[in-house]
């Protein structure tokens, strides 16, 4: 057991919604004094960063209504029950952009907020033979979104001026541009 | 007006937290549909990676009830009301860590989870002369850390490896990692 640890004594089950539940924790501190935490509960997502036959990557540009804006991100989408990530990875693809994997590499997975909630991405690379992205084929009813295609120096560009501020699309940004001047 | 934005036509106030609010919208989708959307609203927070003077990098051991593990992470904090990210940044640094910050570099921000959560971090990187880190003076009551220096390449490995896996930590390593090959 780790001296950090911190026992939890009982759990209110606050919310349960379509996709994410909030409990709230009453835990004992290392200390032994008492605490509450808050803790949002998700199924956890993959995201893929797809680069093309020419070297260029496609984002998808997607509202999110949680910070009312409108991002540009990596592909990305829920685990559903039993997924295992590589199948996730394919078929969220697919569905978003059209594109179809040649290959896929996986980077690492991270939790996004662990300071309260328990979120992982399992994040990859996908390169993609074909680049006919038109209509997005398999996007859920509520799902809107928008290919970009730009060079990864562009990305960072983006990344530097404030364009790209989503954390999974700067991850894949990095990685890749690490990987290249390896 | 951006044809993909989500008008959102009442909000239901569903749990009022210490850290996080919980808010349920009611939105019209750009073909006309309505859905909801979940939305966890979060102050906001700022996380900074320490360069001690022998260039290794200071971080710290947490414990996260949100996925019941230790990780491995940047010192970090919550934005308090009205407070400057700067500010926060070098308040958060010596609370957790006693360290002082001769330097600091903005690197940049971003959301955490946009899918369900409006946590936006703001990103540093800290030059700190001395690295006498002992026991951290300003931790709060439920708050407990351990700190760890390790090398940058190091820090590289363990996200390799799975032992770092907290995506603020990892994109502030991959940042410097960019900024050294540069």
């Amino acid at each position: 057991m780790d001296s950090l640890e911190e026992k939890t004594l009982h759990v209110e089950s606050l919310y349960e919604g379509r996709i994410i539940t909030l409990k709230r924790h009453r835990v004992r501190l290392p200390n032994g004094q008492e605490s509450w935490r808050e803790v949002v509960e998700h199924p956890g997502a993959v995201a893929v960063l797809p680069v093309l036959a020419d070297g260029r990557l496609l984002l998808i540009r997607q509202y999110r209504k949680a910070v009312e804006e409108v991002l540009i991100e990596v592909p990305a989408g829920k685990l559903e029950a039993g997924e295992a990530p590589e199948v996730a990875v394919r078929r969220e693809l697919w569905e978003e952009t059209g594109l179809v994997a040649e290959r896929l590499e996986f980077l690492f997975s991270f939790y996004t907020s662990p300071g309260f909630a328990n979120e992982k991405i399992f994040l990859y690379l996908a390169w993609v033979g074909n680049s006919d992205v038109s209509q997005p084929p398999g996007l859920d009813a509520d799902e809107f979104v928008q290919p970009l295609r730009l060079t990864l120096e562009e990305g960072l560009h983006w990344v530097a001026d404030g364009r790209i501020h989503d954390a999974k699309t700067i991850l894949a940004l990095q990685a890749l541009q690490m990987m290249r001047q390896k």
